[in-house]
């Protein structure tokens, strides 16, 4: 059994501006069940906009870059964790090949909080349906979802732990529309703080990443993006070396997704035009099949990261 | 500097119920800025009532009995992994000194998500101003907040990092009223989960900790409550050990946190009238004088970890 060993452990906030709020009526509350309701007053100083980050420092790290995981939408850093069947995450995977890491949770979701809406935030956030997650993380066909566990019908060569969907369900967060400035203003001033670094980011946090590494080309030094959600359209002269890892099961039914796929790849083909250092792994073309859109969470999760490490340790950083 | 060695960091989430939403209109929501918005259809299947647990395993542990650090209302795990000046936190404390920990977020808390309102939650949640906090946990006067930190009067001995308030104020997150025994569910179902342990609890989880004391007497092997809140009536015939924490300047203007004050010490009165090992250290009593509602993150917290260390070892888990 492998062991890390830690120099420290701890955790900070970051980013998120002063707000006061103002002319709201003061409530009544019974923050306790056995004691009295008490006048709670919410007019008063908040803080809006800031993000959670939680720092593991090896005493002996082999590289001297840390690894920042930036989770998806509507997830938390618990996605690096552990697998929802109880496998080591790739938090545990990184430690224990010799590079600090930083998770995070992005502003809005986790231990980040969140503001009040109407008053602060514009209105409610999303929630995710396990029916739309089922389909959405492309784990079987649409039809193949149902409420009770021994009904689902994925994939055939699915590598998802389905028998721990609903454990896996316990970990999504609300997350809102219309919050990106918000969120890569706090990305910014993490990698600001931290330093050089290499950033490692699923879904919705591969299109941050891909945007603070063109905000911060000297502090990002790599960027690994696991289906990434809301890449832009420009590349620009950004030399720092991006890795696009693609799973299986794009069917033409999971058109979120697709439409996801053709925003990166377009990215990437207009960055290698510029001849820039972005790589694709495309994991059935590398003839590894079955991953759903969690690679880090796949029964084979072990594998991709391995993928991942050989190409960052190529880059010799 | 000390190192910590681990044989593992994970985490899951425990407890909850299934929930069927049904009825709510389908909406249509940007989710990602570089995509058009999409269609989601909010009624289906969620889970409803689950907390988060964050668990950190020694290579070699010097006590059987893992530490469960529970936090206080408002609060995630965060409060217990560095101070808001950036020291290192009791969960490193707890790990240096040969306990196994368990952090965790409540239900409704962080990374332990929270169920939309009004359709399954009754009504919005409660969030904190930096006024409420500055008078709440007793850092200062109510008369000695200001929105501009260099005006800040706190009190003169204060322990608190009053200095990094404005940074403390970004780890808090809103809280909902009257889920007390939904949160109980779940933390009684993680006590089962992790067997036989310590539970180490902050003000609100302080209340917890005494109601999963009596609800689990085999597993919950001692109770820690620093500045309980919502301690019950009858501590029953519950023969765990309990300490109980008070830190400094309960003053009259104070009068919720005396409120709850009143409460938890007749709770012990009560349990030692029954001859229960019900301890109370008093730090101003002790000659530990300034300590604020977080004695964990005040200046002097390590000799406060010292103190209740040393009030475990006595017992001899």
């Amino acid at each position: 059994m492998s062991s890390v060993t830690l120099r420290s452990i701890g955790s900070f906030h970051i980013g998120g501006r002063a707000h006061v709020l103002q002319g709201q009526p003061i409530g009544r509350h019974q923050t306790v069940a056995a004691a009295a309701p008490r006048e709670i007053d919410p007019n008063g100083d908040y803080v809006v906009g800031q993000m959670y980050a939680q720092e593991y420092r090896l005493s002996k790290p082999t590289s001297s870059l840390p690894v920042l995981l930036w989770h998806g939408g509507g997830m938390t850093g618990s996605q690096w964790e552990s697998t929802p069947d109880g496998r080591a995450g790739w938090l545990w995977r990184f430690l224990a090949a010799g590079y600090d890491v930083v998770v995070t949770d992005a502003v809005e979701r986790g231990r980040a909080s969140w503001a009040p809406y109407p008053q602060i935030y514009a209105g409610p956030p999303i929630f995710r349906t396990k029916q739309e997650a089922w389909s959405m993380f492309r784990l079987g066909p649409e039809s193949g979802y149902a409420s009770d566990a021994s009904q689902r019908r994925p994939f055939d060569n699915q590598q998802f732990p389905v028998h721990a969907f609903d454990a896996f369900a316990q970990q999504w967060v609300p997350r809102w529309s219309h919050h990106e400035e918000m969120a890569l203003a706090a990305y910014g001033a993490l990698v600001q703080r931290i330093g050089p670094c290499v950033v490692v980011a699923h879904s919705q946090g591969g299109g941050f990443a891909c945007d603070i590494a063109k905000r911060c080309p000297t502090l990002v030094r790599a960027v690994v993006a696991i289906e990434p959600a809301g890449v832009g359209h420009d590349p620009g002269p950004n030399d720092t070396p991006h890795l696009l890892l693609w799973a299986d099961h794009f069917q033409p039914e999971h058109r979120v997704c697709g439409a996801y796929r053709d925003s990166a790849d377009r990215y990437w083909h207009r960055a290698r035009q510029n001849l820039l250092p972005f790589d694709t792994l495309d994991l059935p073309a590398r003839g590894i099949a079955g991953n759903s859109h969690f690679p880090m969470l796949d029964l084979n999760s072990d594998q991709i990261f391995n993928e991942i490490a050989r190409w960052l340790n190529k880059l010799g950083l």
